[in-house]
């Protein structure tokens, strides 16, 4: 049933407008722009056509089929839109997905928003229509091009690349906003492959859309935002299930009392002990990130790199500053290694690097220096990757202005196209160098490498990715 | 005697290079770029010009006044640059202070190296010349325009906005090049007010350019990136009298024993404990960060914003989602309070909000919902920062599409110009919308408002203000 949800045939927008300033223009804009090459039927009975697409008075009115309807027009006009839903469902009976993205609803917690979500749900299940929201900012899947958020992400389509194989679910509608706006503006922009904004949950919920993404061979991992889930033990059960065919990662909100208190004066479902949330996450193998940037550095990580067999990361850097700093993001977390390399990997690295590099002190690190070539740098990396007590390399450099920094990125992604895939092991690249290596980090992303700019954030990807590996690793024992 | 190294009236750039892929040449074109109003003497024998600057075939043979010498050639050059110096200094006896960029110094800790280094200093000390270095980036004063180092961040000059009142120093040359270029991608690009990479501090150290800037009326705060330092007893009696003046931020790595490691075999110097560093940063009331990013966000906001006169914090938020990550964020830190606000401020505050507004739940909260208009972002604003028990304003908004982001961002301007200059409380602007609300960002940081894409960023740099703010009012008491 959700099939309609990212492959619908015909789109009909309630709410639909010709105003750019509004939520019913970008909807449709954004249809537009995407080139989604299915029918879509803005229904505003003031307006001829929008962007090209011919206008209708009424749901009713449109003469194609239509599977989702898409509401947008302010909560109080439910109540004639659900009669003109009425109206066309007992003469064509088509539509089977609703998506709510008006807010105003029973999250008010007014008799007026409990009454109008009554109606919107009543009218649904008299028919069997699924429903998504009220109060989101709607849903999105990049491969059917479907897109009925009315988000500018401020990023030209055009600039963004393939779909990647990332699903985000979220319960908070600007949080969604903010994980689609943050990833767009990304050295390159995060294409996400499916991503929904659930709002109220007053149908379609966590499990229905993780139950889903299960079995959608185009999602290889899942980001969740999530304030509270009412069946937590339906949930662990889930998670359980899904995290043994590929990584879930989750932003759960309400760490704090404090954090729990908005959280429920929020969307009034309690949020519950984080305490047990957080041991379930642990037990059902889900990864759970902090911070938003972690969230959407994570899901990347995921999408591209192999899950390392095991947590020794070897630090492989081009500059003694920031690989100190490395060094202490990476000791921050107990559960990685810097391993003891060979002594053969050292005589080779030795024999491949500058007289005056650092190999190997303290252990499991290198420093190739700052008048490293894009030689020195791959041939170093190779090496080190090579060497069985390497799981995974964290690699810095900070591209001084005198190396080339194309020829650099063009060799890196030589290097990792030199491993077969099952023999590929997680490299989190480090560029520190702003807006100057704008363009190698360009050419490394879309050759599907995992790019940061500082430190900090590849050793947090590197620790979720290791935690994840640690989590299948013990499940098989 | 460090004046000349801010405010020189003759650069001789020894290692000029006419081949743009050159540090020598980066070197020159920064100056050219900048339109650094003194003199500039590129030495180099094969060249006639360079970038339009006439050539020199060697130090001795500039006619004009030299003050500062940069050194960029390669380190085996010393002795003959030193010969070259030698002969300047017995006729003209003009040169005050040497920035030697070059590395392959003492830091290598090989006899070659350390040879080097003694022929650079022994030279210097000979005529009373000041060192900088070596192995570091160089030195920028961005109201005098002297840049010598060889760092091209990505972004053409007229970018920049206004010098900053931010000084920074670094040890590391690597991390002050990232610090320099990541301040150069943010959405209004940071123009450091002093930058000096000091290298193996063979002569100028810390203490020297901290007195210097404690002087300085145009450094407002003071950052420095730290691996280590041989008198602990000076550096603590040098920030403590420092702190009383002006901020200081510190990144010090080495936190770990692994990181400490690869200090001691990186600059030689040992690293100390990290824990005596931990209490002296406290006991001076130096603010200590963790990550760049932390570093330059923390470093803006002391730049523009009033220290805090208490650590309560109230939330003002126009989404939920957010809003609660953000509260989590903020109860993180013990240290930081969500004021009770008086019922006028309540009251007040319910009357310029929409009605589905949650009004203080919990106390010192408040989300004015995704439909709240620029009036009632910005009229709760200024009725929350008008009550007494708020000491600074956390402020999120995600701009959705059909917020006319410019009004929101000039109202905000207005707002925070309306009050008088003693009246000021921090308010730190989460905008929480990517490449979208570049134009509203843009607008702000351009009036001096500090803003961040997402609420944790926020948070860390109030609760870095709040901790100075508290270490002045400990010390007053």
């Amino acid at each position: 049933m959700l099939d309609q949800l990212f492959r619908p045939e015909g789109i009909a927008v309630v709410g639909a407008s010709a105003n750019p300033a509004k939520a019913g223009y970008v909807a449709l804009r954004n249809m537009r722009e995407k080139n989604y090459p299915g029918k879509v039927y803005p229904v505003n009975p003031k307006e001829k056509e929008i962007l090209g697409y011919p206008c209708y008075p009424s749901l009713q009115a449109v003469e194609g089929h239509v599977d989702m309807v898409v509401l947008i027009m302010p909560s109080r006009l439910i109540y004639s839109t659900m009669d003109d839903l009425d109206a066309r469902m007992e003469e064509k009976g088509d539509v089977k997905v609703i998506v709510c993205a008006a807010a105003d609803y029973a999250e008010t917690k007014t008799p007026e928003g409990i009454d109008r979500q009554k109606r919107l749900m009543d009218g649904a299940k008299r028919y069997g229509i699924r429903v998504v929201g009220p109060n989101c900012i709607g849903v999105i899947d990049n491969r059917s091009l479907v897109d009925t958020t009315f988000v500018d992400t401020g990023v030209p389509f055009e600039a963004f690349g393939e779909p990647t194989g990332i699903a985000f679910l979220s319960q908070s509608g600007a949080l969604a906003c903010s994980v689609l706006m943050e990833g767009a503006a990304r050295v390159v922009p995060v294409l996400y492959n499916k991503f929904i904004s659930i709002g109220n949950m007053a149908d379609v919920d966590f499990v229905d859309l993780l139950e889903y993404l299960e079995e959608d061979e185009t999602t290889k991992v899942i980001g969740l935002y999530m304030e509270g889930y009412h069946d937590g033990k339906k949930l662990a059960e889930t998670f359980r299930r899904l995290t043994k065919k590929k990584p879930v990662v989750v932003l759960k909100v309400g760490r704090s009392d404090l954090g729990s208190a908005a959280a429920n004066s929020h969307t009034g479902s309690m949020a519950g002990s984080d305490r047990v949330y957080d041991a379930m996450f642990r037990q059902s193998g889900v990864v759970r990130v902090e911070t938003i940037d972690e969230l959407i550095d994570t899901l990347q990580a995921f999408d591209r790199l192999p899950v390392p067999r095991g947590n020794n990361l070897f630090l492989y850097t081009q500059a003694g500053g920031p690989g100190i700093y490395c060094t202490d993001a990476i000791a921050a977390w107990p559960a990685l290694h810097m391993p003891v390399v060979s002594e053969e990997t050292k005589e080779k690295l030795r024999a491949c690097e500058l007289p005056m590099s650092n190999i190997c002190q303290p252990e499991g690190y290198a420093d190739i220096t700052a008048s490293a070539s894009p030689k020195n740098h791959v041939d170093g990396l190779k090496v080190v990757l090579e060497d069985d007590n390497v799981d995974g390399v964290v690699f810095i450099t900070v591209v001084p202005t005198f190396l080339p920094q194309k020829e650099l990125a063009e060799a890196l992604v030589a290097v990792e196209k030199s491993f077969p895939e099952g023999k590929r092991k997680p490299v989190y690249y480090c560029v520190m160098a702003g807006a100057y290596t704008k363009e190698a980090r360009a050419i490394m992303e879309q050759n599907g490498l995992c790019t940061f700019n500082t430190p900090d954030k590849a050793v947090l990807a590197a620790k979720n990715l290791c935690r994840y590996g640690a989590y299948l690793r013990e499940r098989e024992a």
